[in-house]
């Protein structure tokens, strides 16, 4: 029997790391090798480019967002401008980025890199924790606020930040949970709901 | 007001050349580009030679499908073995590897590289309909076989194709449409059963 007939092998290879990445299945993978073959040269010389400069992204020495290339500490630990006696607490540098959207927050940040996940194996070593405890005395922190993720790991992550940070001497908080702006009560689920009736405030 | 924190440049390129691909929209784009950031330096660094190595692949001369580095045609042209008489006329490349998969087909190929689809403004002379004419005479081809799919734009192209070559004399044929193998009668869409109704054959 002769050979069944295959993709040439650049293709069959550009296939194949596509798969690697997370979410991109073969059919995926080889709609977008396909596009890139037909794409004009650019389309992929401009991913090539960017993958070859990716390890030079650099991280803060201090709290773990990304530094600028060349410096060890970030825009932000570097501002003088900031309240660094304030630190607030995110599993990823993408929920600094969503915070200082908002405007609101003066203070610093601390990024763990990930959330306690005993299923996965992530244990308290493995993420940015041993450096938040050594901060609180080093900076003469204040307030550490909890801005983990409102789901079943956030939480639980939050819960043993707080027990492991409160002896230190250090005002310990956690960002609201309850419905979100613009949601529908009608359609919140219920430990949405649950989270807002118990937090309720009172009226001014 | 101070600039909005923003992600590394080389993150940023990187999400921006993520999104120009089909189907990846900016959370798509992030989450790959922050998955590349922490993934193993082999998963970067085989995508970015995958992307190198395609510029390598080449169209086979007569058919466009793929060539080996350095042919000019493709093994299946090649192949004294295959019945040059009978062509089959396909949208992609793809199209070839699944009917070469069939291990019924005998005979050689012709790709479009495309559909007829005058709302995306691609018109005959976009696809490779002038080198299949020409193949007729020079290869006295006697049956064509159009395997365009079986959508609305597949379709047109194959009635186009039929009226522009049935005046060279040649059998023109068209792949069988109705109900999918192990497929549900019950659940058959409307067009698939009247195709499979009008289509319907004498058991004997």
């Amino acid at each position: 029997m002769p050979p069944v007939t295959t993709l040439p092998k650049p293709l069959q290879r550009l296939i194949q790391a596509l798969e690697r990445l997370p979410g991109i299945g073969p059919k995926t993978a080889s709609r977008l090798a396909f596009y890139l073959l037909r794409a004009p040269e650019e389309v992929s010389r401009e991913l090539q480019q960017a993958l070859a400069e990716l390890p030079s992204v650099t991280y803060c020495q201090r709290c773990f967002y990304f530094a600028e290339p060349g410096q060890t500490l970030c825009p932000i630990c570097q501002d003088p401008q900031r309240d660094h006696t304030t630190v607030c607490v995110v599993e990823d540098p993408l929920d600094v980025v969503a915070i200082e959207r908002t405007g609101l927050y003066q203070g610093v940040y601390h990024v763990l890199h990930g959330v306690l996940s005993p299923i996965e194996g992530i244990g308290p070593d493995d993420l940015r924790i041993r450096e938040l405890e050594a901060r609180i005395p080093r900076e003469g922190i204040q307030e550490v606020i909890l801005a983990t993720n409102p789901s079943l790991e956030g939480d639980a992550t939050a819960a043993y930040l707080a027990q492991r940070l409160k002896p230190l001497g250090v005002k310990v908080t956690r960002l609201a949970q309850g419905l979100p702006t613009g949601g529908d009560l009608e359609y919140a689920d219920q430990a949405t709901l649950a989270r807002a009736l118990l937090g309720r405030q009172p009226v001014e």
